[in-house]
């Protein structure tokens, strides 16, 4: 028999973990867990105590007996995990307001996870989890990482290439979505098509079957711009040109609309700023009143409003894969996971999100083949930023982060992109210690931003 | 609903075919056949009625309600038809005789499938094939092939990459025995274990996990030369080295012995030869009588004796493959397919024999990854042995065939594997038009066998 | 001893003959020609006479006994060349002002060779080249093919890859320029100096050293801003940021600026526009008094003048190419050539911009080895768009058109850059052929040019 | 002005030495030396003393003021080196022979870098050049390296790749030998053909043309088993089959007789070995006898009698490579270096044979491109066979050197491989202080040379 487990949630006060409850719950019968610890950080405290409570109830409202623990020291957490999924967000929504407002006010894509602030995003992440690694490397040396945390490809990569975890799977909702949504447009159920998924995290294509193996991507096509398809809520939905999409004869993923329609993405994006400011500011009071509803006592399950968060199913996708893994199933699913050949234009090593077996050995990546020029050229630029990205963050070199930032095909590249970058060097200071001497010069030139939102941000110690 | 499937299988006579009925009738609730057509060449026609009353009176046992056709006109059989099997042997036991014959009058191995004997079966059964692939574009453009017939990678290459027939599945018995026989030598069932297989057909490797995870590889090395483990009853069980495996890390499949231990399975070859003729000598006489019991009509199932061949589960195998594509069941099965990048040290449109996950969609090949230098330099030459095949078998290129005998391992080059490679096209002429030319001119120069069994065969009109 | 050489040029009536010429006249001890035929269309009759006459006052001012022919029959012309130089544009100046005019009315990037108007210019000429090509394989089968005509990096790909005809070579001023104007800011003479380049024509890096071996490409880079370094003078010369160039440790070409600076040329791009219309526009004027210059019966040697126009040194790198394969020279020169394998990550048989030695097998490229992630990512996309736009050129596929457009960097995506190709295709519509239905459907759509100039120039039949 | 230059060749004691000093003599006025150290080891102590004072002898006949020193202290010599050349054999000749008399008495080729014995003269070198490096970039860190011991392409491979000093070339005089002797089957002189060769060494291909560019290759394939053509002296001369040549269009070297002739080349190999021992026993007198010229008092120049040993203008070649490097030549020669890409099928970072040009910077590989599927397959496994050999090496890992010996063509695998393995091991310990556990564990199972002259060396000490 196998033993129970112990599940550790890193970044356990984000707002979604009672979707992971929820699906730790309905899965207990399969995967019967001991215990759950939430992980958070000092000034993390208050929210996941207020999670803890409610992770708690959920529970006891259940037949199972599961006790959920919050603590900030993470290593008493480690010890003896069997999974570690990690959802944290390194400054937490006040880093985000700053990676979408500056570039945002140069004219750029302000957005979290592409462009300027997706690069960003990556330099404060990748040496916590190198931390994380490290713990992970002494106190549960089996245990696999399940990496929800932004942009999952990216922290992915360097988690499993670079500080060479193997056990490691990114997950991302944006497939999941997909495949929930897309078959009702064509009238049919999900179980009845057959997905091929293959690229990076935010930046796959895909291909779809009937049970017969007739190919029905061009069906699907047809209706991509329709609302409530496969892309999530949280991304402006500009026109796809289906004269593209039926010469490729792929599905693009959602965040393809900032490559395919930049400028419609672009002018939307910023007349929305200047409207009503950035989408994290949003996000932020969202999720002010979502702890509220959480901290009422009463409440034993996950409240609707969750949904209103752009990551609903992520957790979700979390525990199946969990599961997948513990009970051998062998089962489709697109994750995050070491290349390996399947897309024979990228290198073996590196990390990309497609179609995978899993089962206990982990994901294992369906070989796709050759791509078209223009999915190839299109996925190597991309890898080439991550790469950059990484390397930057690794390093702190700041020739490689203007690297990162020339080949980004959401900067726009010249003098203005390189003010973006030291700008969002200097307000993110407190969580760049690997560029801390750049910071120091670019300071001593006097650069920094002069948005009256950030710098009140700033004052308050974010 | 779906309809009623049409099954053909050209080679219909062969002793394996009652297999193949055996394996659709247990299969018959989740994949209701409606009509199997046998179909033979004229040479093989007394053969392939035995065979199909046999596989009448097999059906009739049963509460299904099949009818089995026997034919010599493949067109007629091919019309509409959902899957073709195809099995085989052009010139028959005969054409086999020769091709370990002479190898092995010229100190060589004689076997059928390595060394000049496979690469003789290639270009004997190109032809062949190619004009069977011309039948199915016209006469059933839909339907699966389910290739068996050996050299099974060789010719599923030549379907798939050089007659453009995408949808060809290429099968073999040895990764079926591998994961049948292996698992009972760590007391372990097959459904207990979670193996990955990589390779060419006849050339690949696998490493195996338990359902915890962890890798049993090495524990199956230490059982390998043990009997009954995986390898197929009509290899020699030359010792393998464990330093050797263990250093690798890899189970081979029982056909690496030729190339790990060269010298023990030529001597021993060589040894058998001079007391009892060839393996197709041998199994001439396995056949004759094989044919004797399926003539009685008082039998109505598949004979034990049936497992005296080599073939053993090849024909299960197909019919388990057939039924995965029909039912779109996703499982875990060893094929020959395109490899699409799973290893990454061969072309992307090379076929690989490799674990996929049969769908409706086919055969989908789960990305190997890199391999050591050792693995990596077998596999590059062996596959370059398979493609001067093919292409000489393609064009007729005399140049083309020296270069496959000179680059294969297994034969000693030099004067005396001209010699070989001369004889055999000589000895195989009536089944080699595309050598016509080069054969004529071999014959003016003289060459001949002057072994008195080929040339008794050869008056017989073989 | 060698024969005496025949030299044939299409788009003979060239501003640029006259340096051609003069190339010839210097050379001519190693390289002795006899003939030179200028070949044009009945568009250029009144310019290649002109330039005829003035050609042969220039021969006649030699020793030499030199006969320059003018014809409008190109299959004449061709008949036992030895050389055949292309420096043809399709449309004339008339198409260029088109590519430059329409997207930056839209906003847009408006350059002969970079972006939506460097892709047109390759569709109007690659169904040219064809035939050309085609003309050669019947009536001069081992003459060379010295293509400068631009998009000179894409047409020689489209030469060498799709129409078969290996013996072509792509030359590009931009090397010659940087090899003979950098040396001078760090106080070096070019023969001081070994260069070593490689990418895509107006896409590649290179890196110097100096005669003992030493890397002097920081010092170079250093210099980069300054005026008169190695940047053609059509070229805006925003500044590059010397923190990304040292941190690539590799010289940029003058091109690069598009993609490293991309805000600030396109303002300047705008703005130029704006003030005095496209680059084409001003090129029309200067060709206008050069053929006034060239009129003249007393001028009978390269005229001062010609100095104006953008590709000085063209000719010159192409008689040194034409006498190094005369005379076997092995020295170095940077062309556009197969890359087999030099830049590895690109496919070895695309066409790749490269230092090579030049001999009488042609050029062979020096191997470059692996790239760093930023040069690579670059390199990739922009070969892709490269292929896109080949591919849609050839076939007249709109959707492959679309995904040219939306792959190149310097296009800004979305339904206005769809406004631009749409625009695009029917104002060249006399030109393209291959695109006949797709334009007759936009047309019927209403899509039209709204732009005075551009009606006004298709009023008058271009 | 250039400085003087200090050359240092470690195996200074080599018979080979005196060519070299010739080498250096005649380039004085290119090329002005100002001293040479010879460095030997304590068994080559006198042999380095006669060398020394007949170089002394040499130089002081001409009117250059060179010094020569002899030395047994590396270090010492190493100070400020500009070239260090190394053509030492670690166990002398009486390791070569237990490399070619254990091999031949079980039946396989005895050959000094073809088979078991090459792969053991690399685990033997390895070592011993690790340390060389090692004190180079201490020492002289912006020295060149110029390797002539063999074999050459693995130890340049270990230099380059595994210890990482760049500035290393590896020469051999098979592709010198081929271009002197080649042209005179075809009345022509070398400077009248443009070669271009690419493989490993010791197993590469080469193309010819003249200087109109026509391709000559099959007019040469025509000669090829004439004697005094390209094939070093001391290889038999089994006949090519022209055949396999024509089809391929390309001269092999001569080391390829070993794998196309595979049969003649052991059968002779195994004959010559039963008359007359190994050729490293008849070497051993050629260099006594050698030795005794070299001592006269007299002597002032290289002697003829040099050219009876293999390695006749490995010396001048090494002496060129060094002048094209001092002087920025950018000539053509055969070097081994790193691929970068030059050979696609071959990794980006591993050392090749190849056409190069020689400048300043060292060793430029010119780009061959994508081979045909028979040279690909060959090189691949060759390749992969000097992987495992270095890794073998480097690790002294047992089961990484049965890889080796089971991957390596000319080994007949199985268990009498595994003997000759051991065998080796144990009469080498002297020199594989990598192996040390192993050689101990396999002296306690018994394993042990019966051949009494391996005994008999093993008896004196080596």
């Amino acid at each position: 028999m196998r033993k129970a487990i112990k599940i550790v949630t890193i970044g356990g006060g984000s707002s979604y973990t009672p979707e992971l409850m929820e699906g730790f719950i309905k899965r207990y019968d399969e995967m019967p867990i001991s215990e759950i610890w939430l992980v958070d950080i000092e000034e993390g405290k208050e929210k996941v105590e207020i999670i803890g409570k409610l992770a708690q109830r959920m529970w006891d409202a259940t037949p199972y007996n599961v006790q959920v623990f919050t603590t900030l020291d993470r290593r008493e957490a480690l010890k003896g995990a069997d999974f570690v999924t990690t959802q944290f967000r390194v400054g937490l929504l006040d880093a985000r307001i700053k990676d979408e407002r500056i570039p945002s006010l140069h004219g750029m894509l302000g957005q979290e996870t592409n462009g300027a602030g997706g690069m960003f995003k990556a330099f404060r992440t990748i040496p916590v989890i190198r931390e994380i690694v490290e713990d992970m490397k002494e106190l549960c040396p089996v245990a696999w990482l399940i990496n929800f945390t932004n942009p999952s490809g990216i922290i992915t990569e360097a988690v499993i290439k670079h500080f060479g975890w193997k056990k490691c799977i990114g997950l991302c909702n944006v497939p999941v979505i997909a495949m929930m949504n897309e078959p009702k447009v064509i009238r049919k159920e999900t179980s009845e098509l057959n997905y091929q998924f293959a690229g990076l995290n935010h930046f796959h294509w895909h291909k779809v079957f009937d049970t017969e193996g007739n190919e029905v991507t061009g069906q699907l096509i047809d209706h991509i711009n329709e609302k409530n398809g496969g892309t999530p809520a949280n991304i402006f939905q500009a026109e796809f040109s289906l004269e593209l999409l039926h010469s490729m004869n792929l599905l693009p993923c959602g965040y393809h609309r900032y490559y395919y329609a930049e400028r419609e993405m672009l002018e939307h994006s910023i007349e929305e700023f200047k409207k009503g400011g950035t989408r994290a500011e949003q996000m932020k009071e969202v999720e002010a009143s979502l702890f509220e509803i959480y901290k009422n006592p009463d409440l034993n399950k996950k409240p609707e409003e969750i949904n209103k968060r752009g990551g609903a199913f992520y957790s979700d996708a979390a525990c199946e894969c969990i599961s997948a893994i513990y009970n051998n199933k062998g089962i489709h699913m697109v994750v995050s996971t070491q290349n390996n050949g399947a897309i024979p234009c990228l290198n073996s090593d590196s990390i990309v999100e497609i179609s995978c077996r899993i089962s206990d050995k982990g994901a294992e990546p369906i070989a796709w083949g050759e791509m078209g020029s223009f999915e190839k050229g299109h996925l190597q630029i991309m890898k080439a930023m991550e790469e950059c990205t990484i390397n930057a963050a690794l390093l702190g070199d700041y020739g490689m982060a203007l690297q990162a930032f020339t080949i980004n095909p959401l900067v726009q590249k010249g003098s203005e992109a390189k003010q973006v970058l030291d700008e969002l060097l200097v307000v993110h200071e407190k969580y760049l210690p690997q560029f801390k001497e750049k910071i120091a010069e670019l300071k001593k030139q006097g650069v920094a931003s002069k948005d009256p939102v950030v710098i009140e941000l700033m004052k308050n110690g974010h």
